[in-house]
């Protein structure tokens, strides 16, 4: 099920279940074009966690799994973590898990045509809601060092000197004694933008170290528009959350393999190791050569690894064979499947008949 | 949405939300095929009353309206009750209404081919669960007088001098000096069984008054066989639960043109205006000419209103636009729909259209 109280919904901010609605069931369409699977939305009238999680334990015996959308920070934390704690189904959160894999793959690919070591990378991530931390969590994962990370809210840089963050803006405060958004800019080779427009100027951009990788998901405008962007820095790795530019960040990408893969081994849970094996999944799918299919249903006339194809495109029909195995084994190598993949060619074969019913 | 806790399935019993999912998905396929409603079914793990009630209520916003199935007396009462009264969107419990109203058109036509009048006939109704008590309440709205009327459960006749009863039970108490079926069913015009296998003899069936009506719903095996009850009383009218005898009391002659009628006026309720509407509809399209499709789906060569044909057969097309309509007039007439048809007939060739796409 896709589920949401309405209380954070793109673009759209609180406007409550019921206006939510349609936003939800376009998500259950997604999960059921791009992965097969019959999925419907759940709107909830709570917004306090200790109910919203109530009521949802009380129906989770209807769902094989439980996408949790479009719920404001803080409370989705807890809800997230309490749901997955008392469910043994897989509960995951997309605005913050599904954008984080999207983003890490998108960072791991960036990084390998900066060609830079993850160890060494100094990140800025401007915005502090639920998508920022878990993009800075799995940054982490990936090999980002903590002291080079720093996040930044609307109050400027997120740091321990600071008596009014939360438990999450805390774990991730940095003890750098800056405290503007054009300081933690000044050298960084990655800035992620999941705040709002026009928050990066051409100037903070052009103090960022060399091949610096941008992604800029505000939408529909982004942190610094393309134009913009590309003019300032002409060796510039940039992504957008929009369709219309190169490199969407899309959670297109993830959610619906990620589910198709947990699901389809029974796993109990959707955890680390599983989003860690869909984000290179993702990652590696962009390096290989692009099938015909894909151009066409994008009218290019080709397509290639590099800085303007820094991600898989959306419509990619290799993704649901790709990332939803990569899923899968991850799940039973960390011992949460209850029903495994034996044949893997089998499987692969019956997810990619699914794509392509004509074959 | 169709909802349960699985606590009182047919022929189950109480097996638990998870169990009881299958039989709600196939309740949900009988919406879609039978009145083109996309119903999903919602498995609830609470038992308690008030734990049910605020689950639900927190998920309502999700739905147009609410189908309680297979929950168990006396807590399905309140919960009913609850959601009708909090809930701006039909709620209904078809395990009481949908059968109170199969059973009632049966006996509208019942009486009508007995000749009798209902403020002049006696009723026993053996089994005093959620459908018992929905039929015996039905039956007085039609004009069942309650001095004419008895219910027996497993200790015997429900009378005022018992002081083990619930609420639901006293309501309907009898203040006749009896205390068995047996001495209930003498002299009796109407037999209803929603109790178990066998309970009615062919003795006290011989004990009936002229002409009597028998809805014998235990199933799989009714309160008294067919062919044991047909050879007892040759002038019996005769009714079970079953689909390979005559006049199957079918829920599904109800429930998917209920909802389709109440959905399509933006309903906030399914009252009694409504119920009694659906009761009448049912009954009158049964002594309507048999169309030949009818007669193909059975493989009949003829049928028409009589002891073998009281009740409409469950895949007669002509429910969907005989009974929403008349429902949706109903709701208008009472003041509770939202949004009123205007053109009968465009709306009645519409709902003719959804179950002869190809005419």
């Amino acid at each position: 099920a896709v589920i949401s109280n309405g209380t954070a919904v793109l673009g759209l901010g609180n406007i409550g279940p019921l206006a939510a609605k349609p936003v939800m069931e376009g998500k259950c369409m997604l999960f059921k074009t791009f992965a097969g699977l019959d999925a419907f939305d759940i709107e909830v009238a709570e917004t306090d966690t200790e109910a919203f999680v109530r009521a949802v334990r009380a129906i989770a015996p209807t769902f094989g799994g439980i996408n949790l959308e479009d719920i404001k920070a803080p409370e989705c934390f807890e809800i997230e973590a309490r749901l997955r704690q008392e469910l043994d189904i897989p509960v995951m959160h997309d605005d913050q898990h599904g954008t984080a894999i999207i983003t890490s793959a998108a960072l791991l690919n960036g990084a390998k045509l900066a060609g830079k070591e993850l160890d060494r990378m100094r990140v800025v991530v401007n915005g502090a809601g639920a998508a920022a931390i878990a993009c800075a969590r799995l940054f982490l994962s990936l090999g980002i060092r903590r002291e080079n990370l720093v996040l930044c809210d609307s109050r400027g840089v997120v740091t321990t000197y600071r008596d009014d963050l939360n438990p999450a803006k805390r774990e991730l405060a940095t003890s750098r004694r800056i405290s503007t958004l054009t300081e933690a800019v000044a050298g960084a080779d990655v800035f992620l933008g999941v705040s709002k427009a026009d928050t990066l100027t051409p100037e903070m951009l052009r103090s960022m170290a060399s091949n610096p990788i941008v992604m800029a998901l505000a939408n529909p405008d982004p942190e610094i528009a393309y134009e913009k962007a590309v003019v300032s820095r002409p060796d510039i790795i940039f992504a957008t959350g929009r369709s219309d530019y190169p490199n969407q960040v899309n959670n297109v990408l993830g959610f619906p393999y990620i589910f198709r893969g947990a699901l389809d081994v029974r796993a109990t849970e959707i955890n680390d190791a599983m989003k860690l094996a869909a984000t290179r999944a993702i990652a590696a799918l962009a390096q290989q050569p692009v099938p015909a299919a894909v151009l066409q249903a994008y009218r290019l006339q080709r397509l290639e690894f590099g800085r303007s194809y820094l991600i898989p495109k959306p419509l990619d029909p290799r993704l649901l064979a790709t990332v939803a195995p990569a899923v899968a084994r991850a799940a039973m190598e960390s011992g949460v499947a209850r029903r495994p993949v034996t044949d893997w060619e089998a499987y692969a074969e019956e997810l990619r008949n699914r794509v392509e019913p004509t074959k």
